[in-house]
C-alpha cells in the first residue's frame, strides 16, 4: 500500500505541469527504467507488452496485403552508406559509429543503421531481374539508432523499435499509389487499435525525409495541444534505385530503374497513447492492445471462499476471449485498484465477500473510472460491451479534442497567438524553406503537413500566412509546437 | 523452368561435400541473401519466417512459466561493461565498438552487446528490494553482435538474433533448479516442433558461459556427425551480483545478494533444422514452425476451370488450420514442384485436369518424397495425419542418427577413430583444461557435455580417456567435432 499510494503520489498533475506529468507516468506503470547512458531507456513487460501486440496486429494487416517480413544487418559499411547524398547529409550527425573490435581498428567503419533504405537497396539490386519480380513488397522489425541531442522516453530516444517498409514497383504511378495506401493504413490502424484520431497529409520540402522525393504522415495531437509525428510513409522515386543501379527488364526488354517507396511506424506511438488518453493515474490503455485487458481483483479473499472460488471461474471463463490478470494477494483493496490504475489496464473487476454472497461483483472502467454493480452471470456480457465502449470512449474523447483545437487561421498575429494557445493551425503558406525557418524561429511551431483531400479546406486563395510574402496560395499547411 | 532448375542443379550432393551442401541450401530456398560485408546475411521470408514461428511458440511456453518480456539498450557503455572481468576477458576481442557519432569522438565508448547479462544486472539492481520482488523472470528478444572470426550462415554470423532469459532469485537451490528446467524446456522445444533431438548436459569448465558457475547445454548432431551446441543454461551464481550490487532483502530483513541464471537460444536453429532434416533437394521444414505448410499447386489451370476451383476450394479449407499457399501462375508443373522442394514446404497438393474430373489429387510429402493420390473429399483427414506423421518422421530418422553414432570409448587410439568417422564419442575425462586443449589439438574433437543422469552411463570408474592421465574416473564426457 505505502509503496504504490508514494507511487501514485508522484505523479505531477497534468494541468500543472504536462512535461513532468509525461515523465511521472512513464517512470510508473511498470513502463520503463532509465539505462545506464543518457537518452536510453529499457522497456518494460507493460510497455513492451503494448509494442508486441502492435507488431502481432500490424502483421495481420501487413500479411493481408502480401508483404513479407525479412531481417537484415544491423550495420552498415560506410563505403555502402555514402552512395546516396542526400541520405547521408540527413542522418550523418546523428550516426553511431563501430570503428574497433576489442583494441583493434577496423579497415572500414561500419554505422548502426538509423534506417534501412541503403541495406534495402543492395539486397533488392541482388534479387531483381525482370518486371515479373515486381512488386517487391518486403518489412523489417528492427531496432535502429540515431544519436539525438535532447531525449525524451518513447518520443525521442537514441534506440528505438520499429517496423520499416520497402518496396520497389515497375511504374512510378503505382509506387506513388502504395506510398499513399500505407500512410492510409497507418491512419486506420491507430484509429482502430490505438483509439487516435490522426491528421493525413504530405510533408513540405523541408520536413521530408532525407532521400525521399515526397513524404506523407499521420499527424496526432496530444493532451498539450503539440503534435506527435506518428507514422510516415515515403515515395522514394529513382533515388535509391539510381544510387544503387537497381534496375529492371520491363516488358520491352529494356533496363529501367525500380521506382521505390518506404514506411514506418515506431514505439513513439508508446508516448502517443500515454499522451492521447492518460490522465493524473497514469497511463489509460486502449483494450485491444492492453497486455492485460482485465484484472480480477480478490479482496479479502482469505477470509471468503466464496471470493476465491467466484474469481478463479472469472479467470477461467473470461481468459478464452481477453488477456486476464488475476490478483488473489492479500494484499489490500486499496492497493489493488490504485496498481491496476497506474498501469492502464482498461477494465477491473473488484470481488469482495459481501457483494458476493448476492452474486455481485463491481466492474470499474480504467477511462472513466465509472463503478458498475454487476451480477456474476452477466460479467461477461458487460466486459464485450466495455471493451468496445471503452475503445469509443477514448477515439471520440481525442476526436472532439483535436477538432476543437484546429483553427483555420489567416492573419499572422492570429497565427502566433493560436499556435501559443496550443492548437493546430490552419493556414495558407507557400512552403519556401525560408519562411518556415522564420516562423518556428517566430513561433516554435513547426509546419506539421499539408492535408490530403479528404481534409475540407477553403475553396479561394488567400495571403501567405509568413508575414514578408504577399503571395496569394490555395495551399494550406497544418503549423503546430511539436515533439 | 530454367531458372529453378538450374538453382537445384546447384546443390552439391551432401555425400560429396556436406560443406559446400550447406552453403548450397542456405543460399536457395529463399533463406538468405549475403549482406556487404563479410560474415553478415540477410534472412529472406522463408528464413525469417521460421524465426517468426519459433518465436511464437517458444513465447507461448514461456508465457505459460509466467516469463515476462521487456528489451533492454543495444549499447553498453564501457564502465559497465567492465564489472565483472571473467565475463569481460570472455567477449573483449569480440566486440564491436562505438566511438564515434558523426566525425565526433565520444566521452566514452560503447559495446553492441554481444549478450545483456550486465545490462540486465543493471535493471536488477534497481528493481529488486526484497524477497517479495523475487524470483524475477525476464526474457528478451533481440539482436547481438559478436564479431567472430570465421563465419558460416546462421551458425557463426557477426549478427545474430536470440532469446536471453534472465532470472533472479533468492535460493541457490531456486536458481539452480530453474536453470535446469529451462535447458530441459529447450530439450522439449527442439524435440516438440523443430524434430530435432539433442542431448541434454553440462559443460566442462572450459566450455562454460564467460562469468558463469555452471552452464547447460543442449547438443544436437547434424548429418555430417558433427555437433552444433543449440541452446544454453547458465547458472550465474552470485559472480553478477556481487559485481553489481544486486541485493535483496531476507525474510530476516538482511542485506542478500541474489542468485541469478540465464539462458538463451538463437538463429543458430536454422542451422540446425537445415543439417538435421535437410536433403540433396534443400531444406527440408518441420511441419509445426514451417511458413508454409502447404502449397497447392494448380497444373494447367489456364485449360480447366474445374482445376482451378477445387484449388481454391481447398485452399479455403485448408487455411482454417493451416499456412497455405496457392500458385496459380501458368508457370509449368516440374518448376512448381521444385520450386516447393527448394523451399522445405512440408506438404504440396498437385491439382492436374486429368485427375480432377475423377476427384483426385496428388499430395507430395516433402520428406519421403511419397505421392498419395487422394480423393478431394479426404484432403483434409490426409493432411492431419501427414503434418503429424512427417514431423515423426524426421525425429525418428534425426533420433536413429544419433544413437547410432553415439559409442562409448575408453581407448585412446580408438577414440581418435571413432572422432574421425564422425561420431559422438563418450569417454572417461578428469575436465582438466589442459588434457581438452591436447585432445582438441591432436583429434579436432572439443567437449560437448557432460551428459546428465537421465543419460546412461556405465557404473564402474575407467581411466581418464586423456593418454597422459592415468585417473580413474567415474565422470563421463561427450566428445566430437562440433560447429
Amino acid at each position: 500500500m505505502q509503496t504504490m499510494n508514494k507511487e501514485i503520489d508522484k505523479i505531477t498533475p497534468l494541468e500543472q505541469d504536462f512535461a513532468k506529468w509525461y515523465t511521472d507516468v512513464v517512470k510508473n506503470g511498470n513502463l520503463i527504467a532509465y539505462g545506464q547512458s543518457k537518452g536510453s531507456i529499457i522497456f518494460k513487460p507493460n510497455s513492451y507488452g503494448i509494442w508486441e501486440l502492435i507488431q502481432k496486429e500490424l502483421n495481420s494487416v501487413f500479411s493481408k496485403k502480401g508483404i513479407k517480413n525479412v531481417y537484415l544487418p544491423l550495420l552498415i559499411p560506410e563505403s555502402l552508406f555514402k552512395l546516396e547524398t542526400e541520405h547521408v547529409e540527413g542522418f550523418n550527425p546523428e550516426l553511431a559509429t563501430v570503428t574497433h573490435v576489442g583494441e583493434k581498428e577496423l579497415a572500414e567503419k561500419f554505422y548502426i543503421r538509423p534506417t534501412s533504405e541503403v541495406l534495402f537497396a543492395d539486397l533488392f539490386k541482388k534479387s531483381i531481374n525482370s518486371y515479373n519480380d515486381l512488386p517487391l513488397v518486403y518489412n523489417q522489425w528492427a531496432n535502429v539508432v540515431r544519436w539525438e541531442k535532447t531525449t525524451n522516453p518513447f518520443l525521442r530516444s537514441r534506440e528505438f523499435l520499429w517496423q520499416e517498409g520497402h518496396t520497389c514497383h515497375s511504374e512510378p504511378l503505382e509506387a506513388r499509389r502504395f506510398t499513399r495506401e500505407m500512410i492510409k493504413t497507418y491512419a486506420k490502424f491507430l484509429k482502430e487499435y490505438l483509439a487516435i484520431p490522426t491528421i493525413i497529409g504530405k510533408k513540405t520540402p523541408k520536413e521530408k525525409f532525407a532521400g525521399a522525393c515526397s513524404t506523407y504522415t499521420i499527424e496526432a495531437m496530444m493532451k498539450d495541444g503539440k503534435a506527435l509525428q506518428s507514422g510516415t510513409s515515403h515515395y522514394l522515386a529513382q533515388n535509391f534505385s539510381k544510387a544503387f543501379g537497381i534496375t529492371f527488364k520491363n516488358n520491352q526488354n529494356t533496363e529501367e530503374y525500380v521506382y521505390q517507396t518506404s514506411w514506418g511506424v515506431s514505439t513513439r506511438l508508446l508516448g502517443a497513447i500515454i499522451m492521447t488518453h492518460g490522465d493524473n493515474r497514469g497511463i489509460i490503455i486502449p483494450p485491444r492492445i492492453a497486455p492485460t485487458q482485465i484484472d480480477i481483483l480478490e479482496f479479502f479473499s482469505k477470509k471468503s471462499e466464496k471470493v476465491q472460488k467466484i474469481a478463479k471461474q472469472l479467470y477461467v471463463d473470461l481468459s478464452r476471449k481477453y488477456r486476464v490478470n488475476l490478483d488473489s494477494s492479500d494484499k489490500n483493496p486499496g492497493f489493488k485498484a490504485s496498481n491496476s490504475e497506474i498501469q492502464g489496464v482498461p477494465v477491473r473487476i473488484e470481488i469482495g465477500p459481501r457483494d458476493v454472497e448476492n452474486d455481485i461483483v463491481t466492474i470499474v472502467r480504467r477511462d472513466t473510472l465509472e463503478k458498475i454493480q454487476t451480477n456474476i452471470n452477466d460479467v461477461k456480457k458487460t466486459i464485450d460491451f466495455l471493451m468496445d465502449d471503452i475503445h469509443e470512449n477514448l477515439y471520440n474523447s481525442a476526436k472532439q479534442r483535436l477538432d476543437n483545437n484546429t483553427v483555420f487561421v489567416t492573419d499572422y498575429e492570429e497565427f502566433k497567438k493560436e499556435i501559443n494557445n496550443g492548437k493546430f493551425v490552419y493556414s495558407p503558406f507557400c512552403c519556401l524553406d525560408y519562411a518556415e525557418e522564420r516562423i518556428k524561429e517566430e513561433t516554435g511551431a513547426s509546419s506539421r503537413c499539408i492535408p490530403i483531400r479528404e481534409f475540407e479546406k477553403p475553396d479561394e486563395k488567400h495571403k501567405c500566412i509568413f508575414e514578408n510574402c504577399d503571395n496569394k496560395t490555395n495551399r494550406y499547411v497544418i503549423f503546430a509546437k511539436a515533439y
